[in-house]
């Protein structure tokens, strides 16, 4: 029975207290007795579970790869079409990268990543494989949701939809999409698909909806439609949902209605240059919200660090929060809204779940999204992974 | 004389070579001989000039006082007649709280500083003289120019005209307004009174204009009409300029081009949660751009830290710039864009120029903007005022 007691903390920034660690659990949150366990002192440090990244791409990344010229034109078209290409000719490897990127987001405080991870018809599961190996060989230090993405299209590759069964017979947890107007032309084809493959497999759906406006709204009522009709209330993601800040705010809210009564979740990178689903607007109707950091210094373009606290700073800016408790919800999207919609158990900062905990020099929770300090320590079921910004694991 | 060699630099992410520096200027870009001078080794890092904060309040901020719960309503009103109220309950100095910002803003790179500085019938002179002390008590350090700002309003409060004058006899730099619509209520009243100053003192003008839409294109014409009429072209900022953002791109791209006749600058932060100028825009009509943080976790907002490469970064992810060019170009706007609004004679590097120089460990400029290195070194007229992030001077 191994125990760690992780002393002077407070949680979410509250009063100072003490944590005890039993077995990879919490098994007490009070001011704690001599103990023979292990002692982590926090020195006062705020306390707050594992960040979740519930929208990244492990296969993809340039990080640690040295500097490459952004080379894909404007159009979505141009960066799928440059990335095919230079997946091959820069050699990312996905099994290199992901790993690269596991190291990167625990040094941040990530406990827990969906990544989509591109099936297509060039590199079958050359991406899935890679990413699944670091699933496996990361088993102790992040859970990872794997969702079979069909990047270049489904319905206009054929024998993509073959490579995406194949993926999650082969233990995908999620069944992914991609605008299904917009690249696929054929909504109704591309959408019975992919519930088709739910359906088959008994797994949830998360589909990239990029299409804006009127052309989105009516790709969602779609996906809301099959979701009613397949009675999968809480298994299905919609991300990006650009058409959600469209400016007929009446035909948005319509929409929003629509995604609480079937249990759709959101999933938002806040991106700053794009109208976005507001996030006062979807908690208000009781939609779910989860954010991440999407593709990072890839050749789709130069940003993004898979700092999931950076992201709830994004999240804030994106919504003009400025109240404190406006600032601590954007750190809940990224914390159990993350941990909802990749239905992880024992989640959170309570006696019993399981001990992914954070630990961060700041006076509040806000302080803490302002100014982004280094993660003091990152605890993976009670294991030190990170420490002072440093992930305690190498990766080549 | 004395010399500083710093070797081993790569100006912009280009070819490695040495910075002569001698009596604070740059006297010669290129590898050196043997030298007397004391030698810095820049390791291959990048140099780019110092940074250049071009919209901030340093009388403001709350920077080292203590996290302070978000009291201030969403209206504008709310945040100005709120800030006025916990100025003296939480007893803001302007000295104190400029004097740290110049500390944070040196650690981040940051080499000249415009504050506005607001002046009102309540502080009076107070905020003006605080910022004013702090200019000469950091004369060595930063370049700080200050704007008398009418925060609460000119029309609307009888007096403070007066104190305007009186700050600019005193040595304020710059004539500051606000909203001429939207707060003063009286956009002739104000415009005329601001350009009178102007002319009085021969100051040039920042106005702050968060009006949208078509009443914002209406006091931006009545800047523009001002500015024609007086020959001030090349003397005029508006900061914010939120209306440029505005629907109808037939209308801003109308206001655009005469903004450019005028050569009137615009000031952004870049907010992610407003309609705002696009810098490729102004840019291809030839309007100059420059940054700023505006306050910084004060009572207005929780966030900002006085990083003009964070800055760049945020122009960058709110124009979606992706190209190396482009995100070169964010960077520009946050260095030369700052410089010529603030009319710093011999910036640069180059020969001749004063040695205000960042040292970056990153390999491109792109990069360093996605990453944000800790600047390693940060030279004002060739004196070291910082190193790996933290100021080299002290402030309480
Ligand atoms: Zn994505
Ligand atoms: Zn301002």
């Amino acid at each position: 029975m191994k125990e760690l007691l992780l002393r002077n903390v407070r949680p979410f920034g509250g009063a100072l207290t003490d944590i005890l660690i039993r077995d990879g659990r919490i098994a007490r949150i009070g001011k704690a007795e001599a103990s023979t366990a292990e002692v982590e002192d926090g020195g006062g440090a705020i306390a707050i579970p594992g960040l979740v990244e519930a929208h990244a791409h492990l296969d993809k990344s340039l990080w640690g790869m040295g500097w490459h010229v952004h080379q894909a034109g404007p159009a979505l078209e141009d960066k799928i079409s440059t990335e095919r290409r230079l997946r091959r000719e820069l050699n990312i490897d996905p099994a290199r990268q992901s790993a690269r990127q596991v190291a990167l987001a625990a040094s941040h405080g990530t406990t827990a990543i969906r990544s989509h991870v591109d099936v297509d018809t060039d590199q079958k599961l050359w991406c899935f494989d890679g990413v699944a190996a670091t699933r496996e060989r990361f088993r102790d230090v992040m859970d990872i949701e794997i969702v079979a993405f069909p990047q270049s299209g489904l319905m206009i590759r054929p024998g993509t939809l073959e490579l995406m069964d194949e993926a999650l017979a082969n233990g995908a947890d999620v069944v992914g999409g991609l605008d299904p107007c917009g690249i696929d032309r054929d909504p109704k084809g591309q959408l019975d698909a992919i519930f088709g493959l739910a359906q088959k497999h008994g797994k949830p759906v998360d589909i990239h909806l990029h299409e804006a406006d009127d052309l989105g709204a009516f790709s969602m009522e779609m996906i809301i439609e099959r979701t009613r009709a397949l009675g999968m209330q809480g298994k299905v993601t919609v991300s990006h949902a650009f058409c959600l800040g469209m400016t007929d705010r009446a035909r948005a809210a319509a929409l929003t209605e629509h995604l609480a009564h079937q249990d759709i979740a959101i999933a938002t990178t806040a991106p700053a240059s794009r109208p976005v689903p507001l996030a006062a607007e979807l908690r208000r109707a009781g939609v779910r919200l989860c954010a991440g950091s999407d593709g990072i210094r890839d050749t789709w373009g130069p940003y993004g660090n898979l700092d999931m606290l950076e992201r709830a700073l994004f999240i804030g800016l994106r919504n003009n929060f400025r109240n404190d408790a406006d600032v601590e919800y954007a750190l809940h999207i990224c914390t159990q809204g993350g941990a909802d919609v990749m239905e992880i158990a024992d989640y959170g900062l309570r006696e019993g779940a399981f001990a992914d905990i954070v630990l961060l020099d700041a006076e509040t929770v806000p302080e803490a999204v302002a100014a982004r300090p280094k993660r003091k320590l990152v605890l993976k079921r009670g294991k030190p992974v990170a420490r002072d910004g440093q992930a305690l694991f190498t990766v080549e």
